[in-house]
């Protein structure tokens, strides 16, 4: 028997312990999609307890304790943080199976080393041990990630945003982790929800450009586009709960953004149509700037309303999306190469029944500018664990160039995080040593390292230029 | 090499072993969902031999016979009972990788003493050993039921049923197991089908209520729901071949209720707002009832017409429904939880790539009145082996909580059926044993029989009040 | 460790090796779908080249060489040969996982005895290598394939060929292999797409029958199956991108037809309205003749409009179609089933999540012909490498009677690929070893090597009556 999440977590033979030891254990980390504020990187903020590290923000969690039947009041709610941690701690238990069960103890053993188990009992231990670690000045976020070997972050951002904090970030050169924007401007598309006219204003304000018609639109969105790129964005992001393609001209998509500007209701086919157009527009003109597409979608957002009412979005509540847009997708990919305006793109379905569609319709789309252009993006969110993350190896081994991949990202809130890297690694490691080992695949171990150095860390920093 | 279906059967480790021998082996059985005739426990019927047993309406056998290509004279025909084994047991051997192949050699094991392998040179060995062991007066159904360590069962019945054998079993002293009534309202909600007409009038005379509105209706079913409750009924069943949700106010659902009535055709968007509006009307009243509500859906019933009309339903024809419902299921659930009436519920979808969907969708829905509030329900008839178990677990503890999971029911009309629960334990105790001993879980064996006796048992006990 | 790709490549229990090595290692191949030219087989075709063989016409090598960014020059242009190879075998170690891999290294080995790696700095000795084994006589097709050891070749073939070829083959005293035709009238069906007219012409002609009804064109088929037939064909085969089936009586689909023989646009509900009439209508036909008909389905064809116009089909841009068609499957099983008129039928769906909807739908329309009329048809195209097949096999096994299975195909144009069927053999013994290993199936050598000698030989002989 293998001791509980020890150096050799995952690991279960002696080439995946060589791989991961001796190839991908200390290279640094590249995490090109995340969530993280550049604000509390900046101000390297500190945090005064687990409870804020852990549950103050991370709906992961809340929604494990919700499905323990823990009342909102010890999750999103009033009580204490030490009782909040208690609750959750006494939670954790049941999450046997749960990436939850294996993040959390990655976390306390390497930003506070702690090798026990958390549970109810525990948890007076692991309060006491984090309270005062975390009081400690390299505990701050700077620190976590410094700690952590990052060398890029990609933080996720709205196209009105200022920039202010990648700025000085940029200028401190106590800061050696580069912290660069992605462009994500999915509230300019979602002209059918609450607040798109509102955002407009903002955006008009923003961009120095006074939207009132379709192509002045398209002109703020370069305008921020070109602001991002000199404050060093590389990566674009598009959330599509349902991927999308009804294309119209601009003539009848001018119609309908006029509709919105008259605060009029949209329809879901009108909303289709004006996104198709501005998702083409916006791809068109990430290729010019040689930024990478993501496109992120089959997502069910906010089913449970009276909860979405009570906490907003990104709370826990959200799923798997049904299957289908696959058909839209492809009619996306073939309208944008056809014009030779399709950029590099990363595409993420959170439905694992579409890992084969996707692998194999990246297969019809590639291109000379870098090996892998169109990309099968990294088990997203509920995909994001060890059974998700082996099954989108596998489908991309079988299907395409599993030896190009750009490999994970954090997708993350939290700057615990990086441990997710770890997690990957262990696990990609593990893959590729059991087919060595089963002779699947030579046993030259210069070769092997090489390819998961590869998809751990250097295909990714040749392919978003860092 | 492993011993055939010793007892270490599925074990493939020493901490499987000690979970299951140590753990799990030897507590009762809570079987909440089945399809066993209460009167034949009452009556405590024996069977003339394993054909009876075996053959006599069980379709998964059908099934593979049939793939075997047997005539039907042979299985649902005229052929003699020792015929019928015989061609049975032909078949068996090419039934590799089958659960019937396991379920068989369990119960043969278990319920006659049989270690040998059954093809068709041991069916004559076979078939004398059964024909003079079930002549014993503990080979009866009670006999099986008490020699099986059953606690609990849930039989399925029609809201019309008089509940007349649950009765007698209840005031019967020399039964220890509780046999409760499921009170599945299917044939009033289908509205469209066959017979509808005349189910309402045989409901009428059931309720002792005149039923010529909608409310009326109303009135019947919650009359027969507290006739149930007073019964011992704690759960209801809805099978759905297709998940629905058209909601309308009442007054539409009343003109399609008249409709029906009145014998006139309905259009298949009309039934689906009609069963909208029953099933939410029905989950009010579970809730109230603190009973638990079951939800089958994605199934394709009947697709060979013509077998149909010589055989009718339930007899091996149905398959796996096409990819669909989630968007339907997920605004029922909205429905009831936003107006405080979701009860406890379970869901099963027959398409396994809904498995991701299911686990997301119920953790937005949890609720404090027990843990593990909504459920995801154990792999259901063609889900329900070794992989589709395997399957259904780890997706649920990759996106829930397994800790909280009330586990396996066989969902069987037969008296045997009940080593099914063995099946799952062994395959359960199989994952929780990999993860611990691969270091992925504490080897903390107390709490880690804890979580396999709560999946077993405890859970359910809790869960459904027993 | 295991050596690289050695004897015992996948077998990795005791038992498979036994059921392999001592079982199906030698016994002959049965090739029943594939898409190899009979003039090439005629006229003992020799390559110049290993780019000839392996480059020039195999759409699998060419997407993963798009994979790796390589300029279309390299792939279908105009560059040499050895440079071609060389950017092929630059790819391949990227490849890692992929069956392209296993592939390429189990044709190295078998026909060129090669027994190293293949990668760029080989690329050389490999090429020099084969450039000599290449000369040989023996190593043109017909040396392939009998060192291969094939009885059976299943070509694929369109109503209107001549069988010129496939004639000079069966009168040929010197091929021992059975080379017959295979019936694929797709041009036939696809009404709505360009050049369905000019092929209605080349049909009138081939079965010297003017088409200028509806009832003319199936009399055509008719005589152009019985041509097929007096050639050896015993199985027909349909490529459905989207299962069809909209019933209408021939009244509405005689004036569909008409529209098309005057050129007009046919709405994509005609065209669905036509082909089901004709599936309808030659699969009657196929049950006269004792043929078997395969389905193919939910595919993806040419998503990439622009390469499309360059390269044209069958040129690896295809991709797995979206989740659907399982309705109309079972309405079309339905009504043949119903009308006594079924025949023997193969379904392969592109998307493996279908696997299970297949496998309880076959369940529904067996019959007494033979064994398993109604197969699962091996893991096709992106689905044909480990995991799918070991998928496809565990749901067969699950949800069917996996010893009926007719197991393997090549579906290839490559007279290299019959090592796919070593492939699949191993895989099948790894798993049923597994099975057997593990207890949970006897050790009964006798009886576990006659079922993977029935899957790998014996029941395609049986059910193709060869």
């Amino acid at each position: 028997m293998k001791t509980f999440m020890d150096e050799d977590f995952l690991l279960n033979s002696a080439t995946a312990k060589q791989l991961y030891h001796d190839g991908v254990e200390n290279i640094p980390i590249i995490d090109y999609h995340c969530h993280v504020s550049p604000k509390e990187i900046y101000e390297d903020k500190h945090f005064d307890n687990i409870t804020q590290v852990w549950l103050s923000g991370d709906h992961y969690k809340w929604r494990i304790m919700r499905s323990n039947g823990i009342d909102e009041k010890y999750i999103t709610g009033d009580a204490t943080d030490r009782e909040k941690f208690q609750k959750f701690a006494e939670t954790l238990p049941k999450a046997i199976g749960n990436p939850m069960y294996h993040w959390c103890h990655l976390e306390l053993k390497k930003y506070f080393g702690y090798t026990g188990v958390l549970n109810g009992d525990t948890a007076e231990e692991v309060w006491q041990l984090t309270l005062s670690k975390l009081q400690k000045q390299d505990m701050g976020v700077r620190g976590l990630i410094k700690r952590s070997n990052v060398e890029f972050i990609g933080t996720t951002d709205d196209p009105i945003d200022s920039l202010e904090w990648h700025k000085k970030i940029a200028e401190d050169n106590t800061i050696d982790t580069v912290v660069a924007p992605s462009f994500r401007p999915d509230k300019a598309l979602n002209i059918e929800k609450e607040g798109w006219l509102e955002y407009i204003v903002q955006l008009s304000i923003a961009s120095k450009t006074k939207i009132d018609s379709l192509e002045s639109l398209q002109r703020a969105l370069v305008k921020r586009m070109r602001y991002f790129h000199e404050n060093g964005c590389k990566v674009s992001d598009h959330g599509l709960d349902k991927m999308v393609y009804i294309y119209e001209d601009s003539q009848v998509v001018e119609k309908i953004f006029n509709k919105g500007l008259e605060g009029k209701e949209i329809t879901s086919n009108e909303a289709e149509i004006y996104k198709t157009f501005l998702l083409i527009f916006c791809a068109k003109e990430y290729k010019k700037l040689g930024w990478v597409m993501q496109l992120h979608y089959n997502c069910m957002r906010n089913p449970n309303s009276k909860m979405f009412k009570v906490l907003g979005p990104d709370t826990g509540f959200d799923c798997i999306g049904p299957h289908n847009g696959s058909a839209n997708l492809a009619k996306l990919l073939d309208a944008l190469y056809s014009t030779d305006s399709l950029p590099k793109t990363i595409i993420y379905s959170l439905d694992s029944s579409d890992n084969g569609f996707i692998d194999t319709l990246i297969g019809a789309f590639q291109g000379i500018e870098v090996p892998g252009k169109i990309q099968h993006g990294s088990a997203w969110w509920f995909n994001d664990n060890k059974q998700g993350m082996i099954d989108q190896l596998t489908s991309l081994a079988n299907l395409g160039l599993l030896g190009n991949f750009v490999g994970m990202l954090t997708d993350s809130r939290s700057f615990l995080s990086y441990t997710r890297h770890e997690y990957f690694r262990r696990i990609l490691c593990g893959l590729v040593g059991e087919w060595i080992e089963n002779g699947e695949y030579p046993a030259d171990m210069e070769n092997a390292k090489n390819i998961v150095k590869d998809i751990s860390y250097y295909n990714a920093k040749r392919y978003f230029k860092l």
